[in-house]
């Protein structure tokens, strides 16, 4: 059976029962305190990995029983082949150093692509209570606070625009050197924000993210929930960004076009 | 008046006030939509300028009513001279490119020094729900998952510790490269947490925190917290970091030395 209008109502309310089984099965075990963790490190248990395993097993147990005609892509367990033309692509802690440090900007990424590419994702931070969906014709951030859409910045110029990356040493040094060209022209960068970047794009707080080395499973919710608030995200040449690599996430296409440009510099790489 | 046994009671209720004033003026203009931001922007209106300044006027306001006998210094406001030898130091909004992003790592910082340095301190996230309090005998860290005591961690090696910095920029460029002569040791250097990290600290998920070029308002509550936690604050030199500049907080007096050492390098400054 191949879907071909997916059913939205069902989608949205599964990922939102994963992300509600994954939060519950990672916040017992994030900010272990030392001696728990240090002790437990003496008999080979490691929180992070635990975390991440136990939070995956419990999100594909609810897929193959609510929808088992879905595939299923996981960072830790793999692939389980669907029959619907649908594969839920699930990253149960994007950011671990994050999660080590204590602080709240690792997420659960889930994912739903079909043969085009990413249709619906969710952004979820269970520390905080913050949950980003978007696809299908849903585009929302939920939080302690409430409920508001989503939708990315309007076009500004790269002097004052904001990026993100995770880490200042990104990529090769052909890598850090493209996106050297960038942070030099805009207003402001910050770094260590992971997952939660691609949020914060989505929700119109800042105006680009720019990473490199990622994996399918690290962009298949963010390019869904970027897409769904009117953001773009590429591959840094232009091409698919779906298999992750160096990815290009912007707010509007004006500043993906000048961001885009700088990265690909003129040909001789400086 | 010279108040030489504090008041704890009062004073960690009154801080407490504080910091539910300030989170109240400075919720609604975190996070402004992007139009609604614009247009502010074209009448002179800065949101997060106005957040400092409400929050800063809101906690002034309480001082003066609970406990009129006490000084305050705040960023946003000076000094008003108090009589009871204790003083209350106010950073309403640190990190303020963090807020400018949506990033939750901003955060209120309320000290309550006397002439030995600061003896109380909270650092309260609003968006998070979370507040750190530590001095007069409190240690502890409250979220909406539940009250915790803070510890800092136990000693172990820099090759196993986690370091924090606000900017990879850090400084100066003989701060920088002392800086690097550290962050070249540890197992993981995380960027952007501003106040965030020393709270990470003072509840034992990471090990330093390294910045340069700090105010007085930055380090108060910071210093008060991550004492209480069994940590330590000093200036880069080993002496006291109160008045800010460059600032060396440790989870105990082993990494503190090993830091330090690296820190102050062996003269050649490289």
């Amino acid at each position: 059976m191949t879907e071909t209008a997916p059913d939205r109502d069902g989608i949205a309310a599964l990922a939102a029962e994963l992300a509600g089984a994954a939060g519950r099965a990672i916040l017992p075990l994030f900010r272990q305190s030392d001696l728990a963790a240090e002790n437990k490190a003496q008999s080979g248990f490691d929180p992070v990995t635990e975390a991440d395993r136990a939070a995956e097993a419990a999100m594909r147990a609810l897929i193959a029983a609510r929808r088992p005609g879905d595939g299923i892509r996981g960072e830790e367990f793999g692939v389980t082949e669907g029959t619907s033309g649908l594969t839920w692509v699930l990253d149960p802690i994007d950011g671990t150093r994050a999660f080590l440090c204590g602080a709240p900007t690792w997420g659960v990424l889930i994912g739903l692509v079909d043969a085009t590419g990413p249709r619906f994702g969710v952004i979820d931070q269970p520390h905080t209570g913050e949950r980003w969906t978007g696809g299908l014709g849903i585009a929302a951030l939920a939080t302690p606070h409430g409920q508001r859409p989503l939708a990315t910045r309007a076009p500004r110029p790269l002097a004052e625009a904001i990026l993100c990356s995770t880490f200042p040493e990104i990529g090769t040094p052909a890598e850090h050197r493209a996106f050297r060209r960038v942070a030099d022209r805009v207003r402001l960068v910050r770094y260590g924000l992971d997952c939660y970047a691609y949020g914060l794009l989505a929700a119109g707080q800042i105006d680009l993210v720019i990473e490199a080395g990622l994996n399918d499973y690290d962009v298949a919710a963010p390019i869904a929930v970027i897409e769904a608030a009117g953001g773009i995200v590429t591959a840094w040449d232009g091409g698919s960004a779906a298999a992750g690599g160096r990815v290009l996430a912007a707010a509007n296409a004006e500043i993906h076009s000048a961001a885009m440009a700088l990265l690909l510099g003129d040909g001789r790489d400086d």
